[in-house]
């Protein structure tokens, strides 16, 4: 296993640090980043926080704009942050930002020619979690987040491995795909036309059916573009009504589908995944 | 004068918003970026602090990635970040991102072909504070702070205009230009040979000449790749030290040049001018 530190960059008294690896999973060099807090410089074992970002980032947009790493140090859990899909020259993409590279959907394709690289699903929910784990000063407790995309992806898992996740949250999350153009476009690419199988991926159909429950919470602006087209929180909202899920979903007046959007909000995010990490 | 909002997002309360406009001074079409708190939705008016960015950076490096907004929502204080240089098609330029676009030193260039376009010192000292004091719910109390390049401009514009500025601050400033390769180059080329005309815009020349004295707190990285040949803070605490003037410098640990370095302590960079700027 190649593991290369790529940078390093000390920020509120813990480490940002990135990496490159050869993941067997995607059949790729793939990039991640980590937030290493001062206590897991101080012989401490933390719990990790998993981020994952929507449509056209890489493991770099959370970690320089969140503002994640001060609410991360004081309560002493690590971030980490896996780029949006697989990179490289002979990785399959598509002229859309929002099929191929930077937008894997964290989906295991199983359509040529995505079914070569894309499996992001099994990198997120195995791969980089034993790396994480084996690498660095960390429990094995982990919780879940993400925007958009990468909502999706954090609700998807989440709800589909109950044992391996004490919380999850999500900005924005794509939250029906089977029933977006984001969604319909990107699983009928990875998945084929056949939509039984797109089921597994919809955080919507999973958390109605949902018997084991991870705590969630779902931040949305009531500004943002993409609300009534492609995000559809209110068919999430309907699902855990239906089977008493316990989600708590905040509408917030004025905010849109950006980075300042997630950063203020991303501390009670934080604190909301503490109250499961950390305990 | 023309006046285009180009960009609105909702941040911590309050208001990040982007603003095309013709300078007169600068001759060309400029981008600004404007934090508006909360207060100032409220029928109060704020005071302003001035962020002046480094090399290669725009109006929206700071704005999405120092996380100012939090505290500046809480403080009551607006933030406005020009752009580092003028820009356009008919705008000098030059290969090295240490020249030109990207590029401005905040000094008024004497020599062709910069003199056209490049005097980011009036344009920062002048126009800019007089259309933001015109368009926007703001009071007449200004600070000034920047980084690398920027500390350099916010040094040397707070120490050339005493009156005009409550407080200055700097991250890792360019802090003795005419004796380093960043600045000997952009003076040479902006200001000419003749280095007698370098001295008005050198902050470490200007700190052991005052006879009025603005407040200043610098921060600097010792891990920082630039501390040796292009900082040189030492020169300008020797030259506080000469004048007795009221600077405070921070040496921080295995910090770097990067805004993880800025985010890290830009509360306590705020919280020092709101000493001055709320009083």
């Amino acid at each position: 296993m190649t593991v290369e530190n790529i940078s390093v960059n000390k920020s509120f008294g813990g480490w940002h640090k990135q990496y490159s690896h050869d993941s067997k999973t995607l059949n790729c060099a793939m990039r991640f980043a980590i937030y290493l807090p001062p206590q897991a410089s101080n012989g401490e074992k933390v719990p990790v926080l998993y981020w994952l970002s929507g449509l056209t980032c890489s493991d770099e947009n959370f970690m320089q704009k969140s503002g994640i790493q001060r609410i991360a140090a004081e309560l002493g859990i690590a971030i980490v942050a896996p780029d949006t899909s697989p990179r490289g020259d002979d990785v399959a993409d598509d002229e859309g930002y929002d099929l191929g590279k930077g937008a894997g959907f964290y989906v295991n394709a199983t359509q040529a020619p995505w079914n070569r690289h894309y499996r992001m699903y099994d990198y997120v929910v195995n791969e980089l979690p034993d790396l994480i784990e084996t690498m660095f000063p960390v429990t094995n407790k982990r919780s879940i987040a993400g925007h958009s995309m990468g909502g999706h992806g954090a609700l998807v898992i989440a709800l589909r491995n109950t044992d391996a996740y004490q919380s999850v949250s999500a900005f924005s999350p794509i939250s029906n795909p089977i029933n977006c153009p984001w969604g319909k476009k990107a699983f009928a690419a990875y998945l084929g036309r056949n939509t039984a199988n797109w089921a597994q991926y919809d955080a919507s159909l999973l958390m109605r059916q949902a018997s084991h429950f991870v705590p969630a919470l779902v931040d949305q602006g009531d500004a943002d573009d993409f609300l009534v087209e492609q995000l559809k929180p209110e068919v999430l909202n309907a699902a855990a009504q239906v089977n008493r899920y316990p989600l708590e979903l905040n509408y917030r007046e004025g905010y849109d589908h950006s980075y300042y959007f997630i950063s203020s909000f991303i501390e009670n995010h934080l604190r909301f995944h503490a109250k499961y990490l950390t305990k």
